[in-house]
């Protein structure tokens, strides 16, 4: 299982997030073609995808959302639920807590960690925070799994060795640095810079063509 | 020049970020191999990379940096300087402009755009805010040319149609939504559920591998 190759991993979250919002109204059924359309990629891919984790659907029906649903969450979700730790309580992370809350059952945010004395021991955004001290006894309390770093770059590397020790395995980071840790933790880089000039640079060649 | 892949687009804003560095602690030359370990990559992917924007170093001294960024700042960058325009001033707003804020010389935040009037006719973050009716007339005033999308997903189709229409070609959506655009649009999808729940996957892998 887990032979599954990243790219089919992010589809995979991104099916089930259009399949929740289907049995919401009510659909119980769709082909490999709307469910291409709607997370934009084609009918081959998303046959591909879901035939990797051992799903297939009636030529006449096509999947069955609510089986599919559940064979995606057998994937992705650890069945007794992981805990989210973020450290850096500013706008990003902020936004972050706002916006995950709630959202997947299996997966919650369950401390902030600041170093700032206004933001510990309250609960922002529905998420008790705590000194960066506190991390790895937390980390073990709330069972955490899972690390965000939103801290400013020149923290970012002493957020993840800390992370680290607790045991976490797999951090997101969105601070604007490379990030050094040991081969067997896996890191998502979210660069917001990489992301703006990547844009720019498409913005200029594409506006160029116009001329 | 536009058939430059994605990725190498994406390493050579990296590589730009880590030259900035090395230039203003008074270093002048950097060997691939050195390069390559500042970004997580490799010493033949640094050469293949720098060899195709034109740029070659010497064996001896490896690559002078001076003209290292130069040469990456003509790809890049639009000599004129290019506008940003952001719609949504929640939080992920906030810290998109405090963090972009001055990073770039050549892309600058130049108007964002919400329906609050607290935050109408306001400087947020250094930013002026404007009524999103205004974004017409504010587009073309400040050559606007990429479009940073921090809505909620219900209102993240209509900020898009309204960007598009002003002529903008690059748009970076951070509402956790597919978006409709022509074909002649560059859209890059930062999505945040997604990321997280990549992460809690591979936490869940690492994590029953050590048991």
């Amino acid at each position: 299982m887990t032979a599954i190759p990243v790219k089919t991993i992010e589809r995979l979250s991104k099916y089930r997030r259009v399949i929740n919002r289907l049995l919401e109204k009510g659909e119980t059924y769709i082909f490999s073609h709307d469910l291409a359309h709607l997370i934009d990629s084609t009918p081959a891919q998303v046959r591909r995808d879901l035939m990797q984790i051992g799903h297939t659907g009636s030529p006449k029906k096509g999947y069955e959302l609510k089986q599919l649903k559940e064979n995606i969450n057998a994937l992705m979700d650890d069945s007794d639920g992981q805990g989210i730790g973020l450290a850096g309580i500013g706008y990003l992370g902020r936004a972050i807590m706002n916006y995950f809350g709630g959202r997947n059952p299996k997966l919650t945010i369950k401390a902030a960690f600041d170093t700032d004395p206004d933001k510990i021991n309250r609960v922002i955004s529905g998420c008790r925070c705590y000194h960066i001290d506190q991390i790895p006894e937390v980390v073990k309390k709330e069972n955490i799994t899972i690390g965000i770093v939103t801290v400013p770059s020149s923290a970012a590397q002493d957020i993840v060795n800390r992370f680290v020790r607790t045991g976490i395995k797999a951090i997101i980071n969105w601070a604007p640095t490379p990030l050094q840790t040991p081969p067997d933790v896996f890191v998502e880089s979210r660069d917001i810079t990489m992301s703006i000039e990547k844009a720019a640079f498409y913005a200029k060649t594409l506006n160029s063509k116009k001329k």
